[in-house]
Order: structure tokens, then sequence, then C-alpha cells
């Protein structure tokens, strides 16, 4: 499909039709996401009420122009709305056969309730009385426009909801009912006119009677609707960047409200929390889309059609196959169905948990409709990491307070919330919470984001709470009918029992139960899917995966999720034990060199130890150690009382201790006295570490464990720095080879980090006495940015805000400036040495968007935290496939 | 003249003579200076005791095989003895006519006091006696004697000299004899035995009768010396570089002590201090050179040689006027007379002060001797600054105590201190000190360099103290010889008048007085050479020079030294005054934006008052002003007093003040909140800065005042901070101007500081919006390298120490590090805008060395404090000739 559009570049408009449809799927950029499949489904053959969608560009100019529709536009409005009426055979605002429309938001990504919709547009005073007659059905007709004037209320105007809600329940009471359907004509007509009276008083206007100024303020509504702060707020957290606006697409109405009959629903083509190949939905009989999508009633699962409507189920059926066969992936459905007659509303790429993501892109390959390449860049590398969590222990006692639907998976422990702002609040004290609601809503959006897991009283597996979870991969458990919650007194009630805020739940995403406590979780299990994933990934990647652990723990866990390496070994945690700690002090506090090397002695038992464990659990692979980086102070206590302590341990006096602490001080301690600039002014440290690397080797490999250490020289900014402590290392090698009368080989290459940009912008001098580069992106960011890691939240969020910044730079890679250092360190290293092994270990080596630039500066490892190993894994394969495809571009 | 060497590469030793000459000038980094230059004076025909010199790369082969002679040395040095021997018709060691040598050292670059010298090599106990005879003066030969013993034993051997010392006292009282040269034949020989005795006991060994030992231990002890810690010490100071080694000279011996018609001097021909063409010098009668020179006896102005040897002052005069015409430059040579004939033994480019610098290169122009470039060229542009130095006020009341030797201009005041320990422990603590000796030696050479001014009691103004404080243009009193020191009780006596540690003393080294008190000093006068030099120089450079300045004041002084502008004016020093700092604290204070605003509001006419004032000194001159750059918390106390007293003026609480302190507190606040990241968050203080320029100007402009303000936006990394800041920028510009309802045209350039690694990588996305480039190199220098200039004394050093940096990075620009970022900027900046203008405000701006590299990278200007425009004006002259020299090689 080509992307190439016909029409003029200002072409404001596109009809979909039976006879005419002007736009297709690749043009989602400028139809959005919705109008673009609306076009593609006609074309294809499907059942969708005609339409037409104003592009994105319009929107953009609307903005630009500080809110102004873009001159001739109402023309290009009327002109498709004539087109429209000759398909139909109805007229806008007629009295007698009036056509209705939809009017609906939809940008060139899919963002689930941001946008405000407009149903039921074109009806009046006068035309419903026509749209009476032609249905037969008065209260239908009546209810359609008392729909209309609360919905245009709301979201055009600005009426607050609960102000029609609240004239509803009056008249409810006055009528004696209780349910919304219950209620007469007549009632329907007092709730008109109510209706009608609230929209005088809280807009001063009447509501529009011109059919046409109902279409134009809710196409504006739309445009305004981009900018608003919850949208906004979506495109942040979602990180969505670069769209123009959204587009609006007006549709001719049809309703699932006409009687039992009729009906609506939304679908997947496949189970998007499993990626089971299964029809999965929920649908409701005699309702509107919008009362499945709000969670408002609990609708049915899809099978249950089976009994209602064979007949649409099975053609339900057939549309599952045409779009899966159409679009090659799994697809997200809205359709309603009018008096026995289905129609396809919506279709757009289902979002699916990251398991999901693996079982349909690995299920499609084996259904040949997709390639593996196609599949490897399907999951989105960051979802695997969903599939790395935890799940409750089957083995764990679980008290069940009660079930409810399974919305997205995983397993989530913490003290129930009730707002949005109480879990983002208490989360910031560190608390782990569950978001506990009757239904979420676009509001909720930050404290869904803050809370471990969601979970709602009403609502189905397509619910708001449901759709959002999943995006994001996290546990949810939706519609949980026996809760009931009292937001008020803070307390949940189930049957006799009473939770309140400071008791733990935990929910369960994959079986839907609530339980009392926090629950054990095990770790994960990987499914046959994700394993043939990770093979092809394994197959096409370039770039090999190492991982950062300090521990044999940490080395273990990362080599079962397929690190090949450890690329960054730090070895100043390992100081922190409880005798380390002690030996450490007193190796800073010494002022002649001969008691530093005393201190050091002690420290080198238990660095030799730690190595050895290390060394084991990563048998027959490399291992980066990165000697002492980070500068002495970090060490030292700067409170009083621990400074008191000490003295006594160390039997000196206090003053000695504080008069030390305030010499090491630093004003700047990232740019001080640290890194191989310690070495440099102790090369003690560095004979002891040394040591203790080569006898921990030696050990090792008289155990028949293959250690493969590689020593890395941190901080490095000037080739002599390197060239020193190189030799010095040399030495020491050679002098521990000789005391332990070791006679084989041991080729322990000597690297650097390069992450000053000093070392990056020399790095052919470097190079030459370098075995291999490792970027320490995270210093080199700090530097490169002038940004100090620690500092940034001063003014990161505006810099986000003001979009002076895409992404933080600390996540994803700065590539054009941080990254033109690298490109630039690697291909000085490799003009001086051809074959120099360069890898990265900052935490950017497990950023899917980070490794793609990887890859194309041609890198030879990344390493990242264990639990982001199979990730880099996915994402090197994908940044492989990527990189192919740029190269063919250029 | 070549510096090409016609000889084999290898060639250990260069002879000179009247017959063979093998060196000359230009070979003086293989043969030394002192070396080359005797070779060039034989070949001129100048009287030069024959002799030859092992070159520097023989050191270099000594020293780098750990202390061990090269090979066939012995042999080559043998054969040159033969050859010497066959010159002078002397035999080496002889019994009747022995032949006496001296052996010096002399490395490429002078180094006054540093290395070791030993005389009269050859007197043997057997040969003592033939000089005994061919001299016909025993006490002559035994004298000679027990001066090589006493040499040879302390300088090759390291027996202390006052073991000698001690004898001779001894003896010399067994002789009731006062004065050394009182001692007869009979004490003489009781001392050659004393000295040998001495020798053998603290040797283990004979005084060697071998001459050819002797000659070896002592050219060991050359090579030996090139590496001991003063000589070291001494290269750092000067910052001497890249030398193999020192040569070694080893020449027939000629004596100034012979008798009344022998004596020794030291010349320059013209004089040091004040750059007068004057002969000028001392000497002393029968005498041996290093009498002279040590300042043990204080010596005869050279002008009072015409009453005691017309004849000999005439040839001098003569030999003057050989040597700057041969060398065209002015020389410190080295004479010694021996019976009425006159030799010649050294000749070197003399040491000067700045003033006297300036006045022979202008001079030397005018006499046709060198072109102005030369002339540019042979004034180190450092040694300006103590032509900048204030002198004493003329009109102050002056307390003179005695009267010394003027031995180097200027004017210091200080307290006294004895040793030069003292003067470095008091200096740190922040006094400034005078050195006050009787004589200063390279031991002291730590002390003299700390101290502000040095006072000796003997000496003449070639004295050890004289050359060196010269050298540094350092003020020097010396041979004050009223002057009684009593070190241990830390008193200085002047007739009846004690002056003790704690009385401030004064020393004028242009007038010589010694003064009590703090006299007060002024300005400086620029002398007519000094304004002809600039002159010159501002016709060379390519650079214009501006000048960083915050007030009117150091911008009048800037422009009186030749500032052609302000490169950076600082906005946060204005912050500081009594009133403003209230205004600012409660600015940063402020929660919400509007208390923010009403706080700028009160700074605003602070701000535009010092704006109308710098804009008035630098009428008609650009003023480049940079906005806000530190961090707020900088404004804010921290102790907890002040932060009461805080408190209590502002009316709230403390708490409030020490949250808000605590909020801003950043840990590495060079990487913090700050520079442009400030507007970025609180745009109000750009609008109030802009604002205030833009008041400032358009009163200027009505009071008929040229003001030409440019905005500079410091610490931009993203063109996005710029394009933000700029449109602001550009929008108050337009406001104050309506506002102010001023017509014509202001042309505001707005620019930025490039100081972010990443500004420099991304300058061609920064230029786009920049209409200058002002490098920040010290910022730039910090994030480059990752050095926080707050803490790098606990690294800096050791870096310096161990040769892992040349120079400190913060003082001389690191050309391949940073300078890579600067000539990076500076090309994709122009690559998008071509005549974008840049500049250099860092301390670097009036560093000669890295006034160097900008002129090869083709900044428009540098930028360096006031007291510093005057060098940076010549340096940018040199510079324009140094890169255009480097232009015709490459």
């Amino acid at each position: 499909m080509s992307n190439k559009n016909r029409f003029p570049a200002d072409k404001r408009i596109y009809y979909f039709g039976s006879k005419l449809t002007e736009g297709h799927q690749a043009m989602s950029e400028l139809l959005g996401g919705k109008g673009a499949n609306l076009a593609e489904m006609t074309s294809i053959g499907l059942p969708v009420p005609a339409g037409f969608t104003i592009t994105t560009a319009c929107c953009a100019d609307y903005n630009k122009a500080g809110g102004k529709l873009p001159g001739g536009l109402s023309k290009d409005i009327e002109s498709n709305m004539a087109r429209l009426e000759k398909e139909t055979g109805k007229q806008f605002g007629d009295t007698q056969n009036p056509l209705l429309v939809s009017v609906r938001s939809g940008a060139a990504v899919s963002m689930p309730g941001m946008m405000d919709t407009v149903l039921n547009l074109g009806l009046t005073d006068k035309s419903v009385a026509g749209l009476s007659e032609q249905t037969g059905n008065a209260r239908f007709a009546l209810d359609a426009y008392r729909r209309l004037i609360n919905m245009f209320g709301d979201v055009v105007m600005g009426v607050d909801h609960h102000l029609f809600e609240a004239e509803f329940e009056l008249i409810k009471k006055r009528n004696k009912v209780t349910q919304d359907t219950d209620l007469g004509e007549t009632g329907l007509r007092q709730l008109m006119e109510a209706y009608k009276a609230v929209y005088k008083k809280h807009t001063g206007e009447s509501f529009p009677q011109d059919p046409y100024k109902q279409l134009e303020k809710s196409v504006e509504a739309v445009f305004k609707s981009w900018n608003i702060p919850r949208a906004i707020a979506y495109r942040k957290i979602n990180d969505i960047r670069g769209l123009l606006g959204t587009a609006v697409n007006i549709q001719s109405m049809v309703f699932g409200n006409m009687g039992e009959d009729s009906g609506t629903g939304v679908a997947f083509t496949r189970d998007p929390s499993t990626g089971k190949n299964e029809f999965f939905g929920e649908f409701l009989i005699n309702a509107q889309g919008e009362d499945v999508v709000a969670g408002i009633r609990t609708p049915e699962p899809v099978v249950k059609m089976k009994k209602w409507r064979p007949d649409i189920y099975q053609q339900l059926l057939g549309v599952k196959k045409t779009l899966e066969g159409h679009y090659r992936e799994m697809q997200d459905i809205e359709f309603t169905i009018e008096r026995g007659k289905l129609y396809m509303l919506q279709t757009r790429t289902g979002k699916r948990t990251g398991a999901a993501a693996v079982k349909i892109a690995v299920d499609m390959v084996a259904e040949k409709r997709i390639s593996q390449k196609t599949a490897l860049l399907r999951v989105p590398a960051n979802d695997l990491n969903q599939l790395l969590l935890p799940s409750f222990d089957a083995k764990a006692k679980r008290t069940v307070l009660t079930k409810g639907l399974p919305a997205s998976p995983g397993a989530a422990s913490g003290y129930p919330v009730f707002t949005a702002d109480e879990a983002v609040a208490r989360t910031e004290k560190g608390d782990s919470v569950i978001l506990v609601r009757r239904e979420t809503s676009p509001e909720d959006i930050h404290g869904m984001h803050a809370a471990a897991g969601i979970l709602t009283s009403t609502g189905g597996s397509t619910s708001h709470a449901a759709v959002v979870a999943r995006g994001w991969g996290k546990c949810c458990v939706a519609g949980a009918g026996d809760l009931v919650i009292d937001s008020k007194r803070h307390i949940i009630k189930i049957d006799d029992r009473k939770i309140s805020v400071n008791d733990i739940i935990s929910i369960d995403g994959t079986s839907g139960e609530v339980m009392l406590g926090d629950v054990a979780k095990q770790a994960p299990t990987f499914t046959k899917e994700f394993r043939v994933l990770m093979k092809w990934a394994d197959n096409t990647r370039k770039m090999v995966v190492r991982t950062n652990a300090d521990t044999p723990e940490d080395s273990k866990i990362a080599r079962n999720f397929g690190a090949e390496g450890i690329g960054l070994c730090r070895t100043e945690h390992m100081f922190f034990g409880d005798k380390r700690i002690m030996a450490m002090r007193e190796m800073i506090l010494a002022e002649k060199a001969d008691d530093r090397k005393v201190a050091l002695r002690t420290l080198r038992p238990f660095q030799r130890r730690d190595f050895e464990g290390i060394f084991k659990s990563m048998n027959g692979l490399p291992v980066t150690v990165r000697l002492l980086d980070p500068p002495l102070h970090e060490f030292l206590p700067t409170d009083e009382k621990s400074q008191r302590l000490l003295a006594r341990a160390m039997k000196v006096k206090l003053d000695h201790i504080v008069r030390r602490v305030n010499q090491l001080h630093e004003v700047n301690p990232m740019l001080g006295h640290r890194g191989c600039r310690l070495t440099v002014t102790y090369p003690e440290i560095l004979e002891m570490q040394v040591t203790a690397i080569v006898e921990a080797t030696i050990n090792c490999k008289r155990k028949r464990i293959d250690a493969q250490p590689e020593i890395m020289i941190p901080l490095v900014g000037i080739d002599n720095e390197l060239i020193m402590l190189r030799e010095l290392a040399e030495k020491t090698i050679e002098r521990v080879k000789r005391r332990k009368k070791f006679q084989g080989q041991l080729n322990i290459p000597i690297g650097t980090m390069i992450e000053i940009p000093r070392a990056a912008l020399t790095a052919d001098k470097v190079a030459e006495h370098a075995d291999f580069f490792s970027f320490g992106t995270n210093d080199l960011t700090q530097m490169t940015l002038g940004y100090s890691r620690d500092d940034i939240g001063s003014f990161l969020p505006d810099y986000l805000e003001k979009n002076i910044l895409e992404t933080d730079p600390f996540l994803t890679l700065d590539a054009s400036g941080v990254g033109q250092l690298v490109e630039m360190a690697v291909k000085k290293g490799r003009d001086v040495k051809r074959k120099l092994k360069c890898g990265i270990c900052g935490e950017h080596g497990g950023d899917p968007e980070s490794i793609v630039f990887f890859q194309s500066v041609q890198l030879d490892y990344i390493s990242c935290s264990p639990f982001r190993v199979p990730i880099a894994r996915l994402a090197a394969a994908q940044a492989t496939l990527k990189n192919q495809q740029l190269a063919l571009f250029n």
C-alpha cells in the first residue's frame, strides 16, 4: 500500500461510502487511525455507515490560527453532507426523514477515551418528530434527542454532565420510575425540556436548532480537545510525539438501541490478554456503543451472541477473518447491530499485553500471515518487561475476598486508595497502592499510572480501566461486582468484611482474584512462544547482550535471561559489607600510603571471594570488572553520630574524622576526585583490586572454572592516564602470576570506559592503549549536556513540558549530541585499531530506542540490568532490522 | 643560521677552539645554550678558552640507562682532551705544565644556579706542584687545589660543604688570620691536607689522583644533576618541557684570581631592569667567577673598570658591539681577565624585566637590528603584566629605612619572613610577605616564588636573587648592606631600629629603597616604547580584544588598557548590593510567578542603572551582557543565623526559608539548574533583565550615548532553548520599544555562550538562531574534561607531577580536547552562517598560549580581565605572526 496521496495537499475532507471512497489505511497521519480504517474497511466491502473525515492538517491549522476554523471548511462540509444525504437518502435536519451523524475524533495514534464524541447530531425540535415518525418509535427519538442535548452540552459547550443527571433523577422520581429505560414518552418530553433549560441556563443561549451550527461547533470541540490537559498528559505518558492533531470523523448514525433486535459491542480478533486465537469481546443488547466502553452496564461476553443471534455471530467471525486477512494483524473493532443489520464502526490494531504480543506474533508466523522479521518488529521490546514480572506463587496461601474479570494480567499488592491523587501521593511516599474505583475515566490517568494495580467494581475487560491497564502492562481486575466502595469512609466492603487503607490487598490479573494480604510472588516462567521469539531475535541480532551485575546472584538471573557476559561489574558496592566498610574507611582515612596499604590488605580477600563467585556464575563468559569509581567521601559517614561511632571503632579522635570528611568534601562530586583519578593518586588501590582479580582468576582456573575477566579503567579523559594505569595493572598481573606460580596464559584485556567527552574526542589516542571501549553513557550524558542526574528534577519536567527535550536523555540516548560523541569515538578508535571491541554499559543499554542507535554505530555489545536482558535481545534484533531498512533507503 | 647538523647523529662531543669549531649557536638543543654559544663566540673571533661539549643526548642516554655512561664516551673524551692539550700546549695531570679544566652543565634553556659546576679539574698532589711552578705562585696553586677538593667533594661526591668550611675556620684560627686571602702557603698546605682528610672520611676513598677519574665523575655528576628535585622544581615553575637533558662543557681554565691584574665579571649588553642601551654589569678584581654570581663579595659596577683597566673596558664595549651585531639580541656575558688578558666564558640571551623587554625590542627596531615582527615576538606577552603593576605613589609619605641595589623593579609591601618555607606558609594564610635573606640560593626558589618581593643584604644586581626575581618580574632589592638579619629572633635591625615579623615593610625595586609600613601605590604609567609596541601589536593582530567587566569602573580601566568592548558583562554580581540582595532573595523564595514578578520589579531599576553606567563607559563599543547564570541557591544564606535574619526581614517563618534552601540545594551545582535553564523555568527573569537592558539603551541613546548592547544567553545545550528564549527576548525588546515610544533602530544582537559540549557538537543547529557565539571555555573545560574547578585541587598537583597533564587546563586551553570542540563549533556554526561572529570570554582569553590557538581557529575576538588586555593585544599579534609562520610550513 502506498502512502502517496493522489489528491491535492490542501484537500480538507475525504469521503467514504459505497460509491466513493477517497482515503485508505496508509493515510492515518492525515486522516487519523479511525478515519483511515473506516475508508479501508469500506474499500474491502465491510458494512460501514457512510461518512467523511476532516484531516488532521485542518486541526493543526485551527490550533495554529488560535482557534479559528480554516476558511472554506464549512463549504467543504456542506458539499460532503450533500453527498452523504444522497447516499443515505436522508436529509440533514429534515422534519420527515432526518439524517443523523456522529462526530468523532481520531488521531494517527489511538488514544482511547482521550477525545470527545458527539452522537445524534442533526436532531432539532423539528427533526425529532421526523425521527419519531421514520422509526415509529417516539420514545427512541426523544431519548436520542435528550442524549444529543446532554452530550453536546457537556462535550461541546462545557456544561457539567451532573447538571443533566440531576434533572434526570428528578424527573424519574416525579414519574416514579427507577431505571432510565422505564421512563415513558411523557417523561422523556419533560426531560428534553429540562435539558434544554439546563443548556440555556449554563450556556446563555438556546440549544441550536440549525443542524449545521451543531456540526460546526462539534468539529471545533474535537479540534480543541487535542490540546486539553488530559490529552497532553496521555501523549506524554505514552510518549506520543510529532502528530499534527486529530482528524474528525462525521459518519451517518446507526443505532444499537432500537430495540431487542439491536445491540452494540466491541471485540478483539484475538484475546488481547493472552494472545489466544479466539474472537474476544463483549456486547450489550439494545444499547449504544458508549455504554460498553464507559462500563456503565456490565456487558455479555461476545460468545453469548451465538444464542442471541447466531447469524450475526457468524457474520462477525467472517469480519474477523476478512480483517486479519487484510491487515495481517490483530484488530480491535466496534460494531453496532441496528434492527438485525450489522455495521462496523471502527477497526484498529488492537492493544495487547506483552504476552499476547509475543503469542500473536509467533502464531501469525505459523499461520504464514507474517514473516519472522515482521513478527520481531511487532512486539514492543519494552513490553517483554511484563513477561518477566512475577506472578503469585501457586503454593502461597490465598485469602480470596472476591473475584472480578481478569482484565490485564500480572500480580500486584498494595494499600487500597480511592482517588487518583491519593494514588500519586501515597506512591510518592514509597507505598505500593492499588487504585480501587467503581469505574475509571480519563481523569484518573495519573493515578492509574502511579498505582501498582487497578481494581474496579463495574465495567468489563474492554472498559477504560482494562484497556488502559493492558496498554501499560499493568495488572487490572475489573467488574468485581461484590465490591462496595465507600470512598468517603475510605473503606471497601466485601460481604461482611471491611478493608481499610491500612490493609494490603493483592489482585491477580490473570485469574481475577482479589485477595487479602501481600500474597507471595514467584519468578516468571517463559512461554513456548517467548522462547521461539527470543531464538529468532538471537539469530537476527548482531550485537552481543551482556548485563550489568555486581553479585553472583544477579549474574545468575541475568544468565538465565540470556546474558552473554557481564559488561559492567561495579566493585564499589562490594565495599559496603559490615567488616569491609571499616577497612574501607580506614583506607580512606589513612594519611600515609603505608597505612593505606595495610587497610587494603584487609579488603583484598573480600574482593577476591566476590570475584570468584561472579566468575563462577559467568563460567566461560567475559566479565568486565570496573575498578573503583566513586569519590572516597561516599564511603564516609557525614552525620556526627556515625562519625563518633567510627572514631570510637577506629580509636582515633572525632576531630580527625571530621577534618578528613571536610577535606574530602566536594562541591561537584560528579566532576571530582573519582574514577581513575583515584588510582592515579592512590595507585595502591588499583594494585589491590587487580591483585584480587588475578588471584580469583587463577583460583578459578585451578578449579577448572573458565574465568574471563576484563579490567576496565573508569573515567579516563587523557591517554596518559590509561598509559600509566595500564602499565601498573600489567605489572601487577605479572607479579601475582609469579607469586602464585601460575604458568598458563591469562590474557586479561585492559580497556577503558568512554564517559568523559574528552575521551571520545581523543579516542584515537586512547585506543592505542585500550583493548576495548565501553561507553559509560550515564556520565557521558551528564557531561555532554551538563546535567547532573541528581539535580535534573528541578528543570527536566519543564523541558519536557515545553518540548525543549523530547525525552529524558538519561532514559533514551541523546543521539544528536551524546550519540555524536559515541559515533566519533567508535570511528576514531577503530581507525587506530580496526578490531577494537566497543560496547555500552550505561542505562541506555536496556532502552530499545537507544539500542537502534547503538546498532547504527556498530557497537559489538550492549550491557543492561539483568531484567532488561530479554528486552535488549529483542531490541537488538529489531535494531538490526531497522538499520537494514534504513540502509535500503540510503 | 641552519639548525642542520653536518655530523652523524650519534656524535657525542663537539669541540671548540682556535683551529676547529664543530658546533654553532643553532645547536642549543644538542649542545645546550652555553655550549652552542661558546662555539659560536669562538667562531666569530671572540677570545674564548678552548674546550668541548658533551651533548644533551648523552645525558638522556645516561639517565635512560639508569645512570650508566654511554659506552665509548670515555674514549671520545680522551681524544678531545688530546686535542685540547695540543691547542693549549699543556698536559692534563702534568707535573710541569698541567692543563686544568672546568666542567659545567648547560641545558638548551638557561636555568641559573640550578646545575653544578666543578673548576680546576686536573689538579692532583703531583700537578699542583706543576701549577705552582708554571704560575710562579705557590699560594695560587694550593688555593686552586683546595677549591677543587672542596667543590669536587661537595658537588660530585655529596660531602657537606660546611665540613670543609669548618676546617678552613679552624686553620685560619690556628694561623691567626681572619680573611681567607690572608692564609699563607703553610696554612694552605695544612688546609689541603685537612680537606683531603675530610674527603676521605666522608667518601670512604682518597681524593682521586687520576685526573681522568676526576673528569669522568664530574661529567656523571652533571648528568645526575638534571634530575635532582630542585632542577625538576625549577623546570616546573618555569614551565620548561621537552628537553633531553643537560650538556656538559669541558673548558680549559682561565683564572681571575691570579693577582691584581686579574678579575672576573658578569655583564649585560643593556640594562636588564630598564632596557637602557648601556653596558651594565659588575666585576671583582682578583676573584673567580663564582664569587660574583654567588654574591659572596659585593662587586663593583662595571663602569668602574674604566679607571682600573680602561683598555679592557674598551675591549668589553667592543665585545658588546660584536655580540649584539651578531646575535641581534641583548646578551648576558661572563668574562675573566687573567693577568691582563680578557676571556669570554659565556654569552646567552639576557633575562630582563618586562619593561626592559619592551624597550630593548623597540630600540632594536630603531637601530635596524630587528624587524617589527621580531620585536613583537621578542616580548613575552605575560611579562607585560609587570608594566601594568602599580609603583609607589610619588606623593606618598615614605619612611626610608635603608637603600639597597634596585635589582628588579616593582613595588612590594608585606611582612618580613626569613625562610622560604615561612614565605610559603604565610602566603598560603593570605599574608603578603617579603622574603628577607642574606643571600638567596636555589633552595629558596619556592619561597621566592611565593613572596611579594625579595630583599637581600649582600649580592649585587646579578646575584641569584636578582636574576631569578627579574626572570619572574618580581620586585627585588639586593645588597642592602645596612640590614642585619637576625633570623633566629625573627628580627631585622637597621641602625637602632628593629623590625619584627608583624611590621609591614615596603621595597622599591626601581629605587632600591626599603621603607617602613605599607606605602601607598599608584597605577602604572605607560612608557613611550610600550605605546609603540602596542601600536605595532594592534596593527598586526587580527582578533579584536575585549574585556570581561561588570562595573563602570572596571570598564574604564579596561578601555584605558585598550579594550575594544566588553565580551562578558556578568549580571549576577549586580545582585549582591544591600537592597538588591533582599529583592533577589524574595524573588527566589517566591512560590508563585506573580510574587516573583513583584520582586523582579524592585530589581529592574538597579539593573537598568548598572547597564547605563557600563554603556556610558563603553560609549560606542559593544557590550555583551550575559543573562543570569548561577544557580539561585548561591544567593541564599546557608547558615542558620543569616537565615534567621532573612526570615525576620522578610516576615516569613524560618522554616519556610530553610525548606526552600534545602529544596534548592544541589548535589552538583555546576551541572544543575542554572544558566538558561533558569529562564526556561522562570521566563520572568529574562523579561526583567532584557527590559532593563533595553530601557538603559534607549535612555543612553536619548542622551546621545552610543550604547551597543548584545544579549548573551548562557549555558545553551539544545537549539530549542535558544529558540524559545530568543523569541521571548525579541518580544520583550519590542514591548519596551513600544512602551518607551522609541522610534529608531536598536539592532540588539542575541547570541549564546558555547560552554556545554553538546552546544559545540550541535553548533550548526544552534547557529541558526544565534547572532554570535562566545566560547565559555571555563565551563567547557569543566564539562569536556569532567573536572570541577572547585575540586581539581585534590588531584591536579599529582597530574602535573606525573606528567599526565602538561599544564593546568584552566590556565592554558586543552587544545586537543576542549580545543577540538571549539574548532568544531566555529566550523559548524560558520557552515550555516558564514559571517557568524565567534569570540571567547573564558579565562583563557588572557593566556598567550591559548590565544595562539584561538587565532588558529579564526575567532573574531578574545575577551579577558581588564589587567590582561595589553597582554592579550600583544599575544594576539604574536598569534597572528605564529600562525603565519605555521602556515608557511604547511
